[in-house]
């Protein structure tokens, strides 16, 4: 721990340090209200124009997490059948309607974005992948783990469970206690001269 | 605060509920060993095939930061003069040369993205903007403001500071601590029932 960070040290491992993403769960129940003081403060940290595009779909196990399972790659099915509820995150296209709500010193940008469509689209994925970074730090701080995977085919998932709101989903997340045997040792990360430069 | 959260509440407010995006900082230095301590938290959040994409380059007042600020929207100029350092948020396009070494178990998957620019780009382009997410709160967890913008001129940046690298810039954000009148009331969030369903 780094007297650097005046962040409490149990805080920095239950988020940062120790937190590792799960394969596998226990059957302990996640209620709706973690799931909504999730959001409560994963909704917090900053977007772009305040626009918030993150949408969240829940499902849990029946009928509908079946048909997710058909989505997901071979290799992430049997993880996620046994997480007691999953997030599939998506952005919204439609998320500049509420540009006059959450941005109203800029109301006009509702109407800019709605006549943009490759900018929206870019905006939307951009600060709903920023957003996903802090929901999945707010599980953590549920004393949950996340189990994120990119493995899964976005356009079957979307016409499965978005068609009527456009959404467009970006991950799919296990959510739960870890159970056992719930992650390999931790890989690598890369070093601190690898990533960061300081210009000149 | 909420109980369902078990994080520390004085963590919740200074990663979430309390921390605001700066926009004037006082002329207190960030140190470089801060700089690294906030990589040392950032860099164990989860990527995809763990390839830790994001890059950063810090810029301190002198030339290379004016050259910065020619690039920046009119309204983001004042700001970042005003804070100690500045980093630029980045994607390395070769980020998969590293595959070997942080995804041992999938060495093959350098060659296989080396072949495939668009996933390649994208892999990056979505996991370094996750990354982001978690730096930011990692920048909150050292005590300092972060303030992150999106209204810059990301060719011309590139062009400026990453014409050897190749990297790719996502977000140009001030660092420091929050000076006078930093910030203005915090605007309105969606409601949960706005953002999330629960699959029947």
């Amino acid at each position: 721990m780094s007297e650097l960070i005046s962040l409490d040290p149990q805080a920095q491992a239950q988020l940062f340090t120790d937190a590792r993403t799960a394969n596998t769960f226990t059957d302990e129940p996640v209620t709706d209200d973690q799931l909504r003081a999730i959001f409560d403060l994963a909704k917090y940290p900053p977007t772009a124009l305040n626009a918030q595009p993150l949408r969240v779909l829940f499902v849990r196990p029946g009928q509908a997490r079946d048909r997710l399972l058909e989505h997901l790659a071979d290799g992430n099915r049997a993880k996620t059948a046994t997480a007691p509820v999953v997030a599939v995150l998506a952005t919204d296209p439609d998320f500049h309607e509420f540009i006059p709500r959450v941005f109203p010193i800029r109301p006009e940008l509702r109407d800019v974005l709605g006549a943009d469509a490759v900018a929206r689209e870019g905006t939307a994925r951009f600060n709903a992948t920023l957003q996903i970074g802090y929901w999945l730090l707010a599980v953590r701080a549920a004393g949950l783990a996340a189990g994120p995977m990119a493995g899964f085919d976005a356009e079957a998932v979307d016409k499965e469970f978005f068609a009527d709101s456009g959404w467009k989903s970006l991950l799919v997340v296990n959510i739960g206690r870890p159970g056992p045997d719930a992650w390999l040792p931790r890989l690598p990360r890369l070093d601190y001269d690898e990533v960061v430069r300081h210009a000149a």
